[in-house]
């Protein structure tokens, strides 16, 4: 990996020397209107650090895996689900993502949502809610408005 | 540790659940005004997340370790030393500091200066300069004045 220069400039939301990446392959899961920077990944560090960002009304893929998330939002407002609760969520707030708990951000309808997100280096790959895990998840009405977007 | 509560709400770049804390032991090496608080920390991260903030005219110790910083800044404006270079700081900049690097921030004289900055949890003590390794760095005006805080 190119090493990179000890300042990036921050530039509305985007940084020097740092690509604006697709979030994932188009196709592979459910998500909308997010991007993803990579801000910080080294050989030296263990974990790294990730900038997403979503257009208002955008969302990430509902997903579970055995890594833990560690996020910081950084920029706008929306919600988040984690395990079976819906909460807002706003510039600096942080949020835990403990292993194997279902989450997905949202943006809200009229602002972009940025956050931060550290995770290990090294880590597994999500998985996807089954027809019948969604089900569950969709039993509390509140979870299902949120999974719907509305 | 205790789990944490998945949302940690912002307050005034104070978080919920989240101790202010001393940045050092007082006495073990030269700083000025600043504070630490660890927003993420846990078994299963191999990496922590603090977050330190110096009021107007503050800094950090001058110091080096074979461990990375990964350094975001959260708030305000300043300065940092990384090697032989001084450049200035603004929010959402990003800084790397590779392994054995000198470096020191600063906040700026009348603003306070806050970042994230994410490192190994397994990681080696810093090292303060000796001397002569002071001597050297100070070689340079420009770093010189930096250290001297003019």
């Amino acid at each position: 990996m190119d090493k990179k220069k000890p300042i990036r400039r921050f530039k509305s939301f985007r940084w020097e020397e740092t690509d604006l990446l697709a979030y994932k392959e188009e196709g592979s899961a459910p998500f909308k209107a997010i991007t993803r920077q990579t801000l910080f990944r080294d050989p030296a560090l263990k974990c790294e650090l990730r900038y997403f960002e979503m257009a208002p009304g955008g969302y990430s893929t509902l997903e579970r895996h055995q890594h833990m998330h560690a996020v910081l939002i950084l920029r706008g407002r929306g919600e988040v689900l984690v395990g079976d609760e819906v909460r807002e969520i706003a510039t600096n707030d942080l949020v835990t993502i403990e292993p194997w708990t279902w989450h997905q951000l949202r943006a809200g309808p009229d602002v972009p949502l940025g956050f931060l997100c550290m995770v290990n280096a090294e880590r597994d790959k999500p998985s996807l809610p089954t027809d019948e895990e969604r089900k569950a998840l969709e039993a509390d009405p509140k979870v299902a408005a949120f999974l719907k977007g509305t």
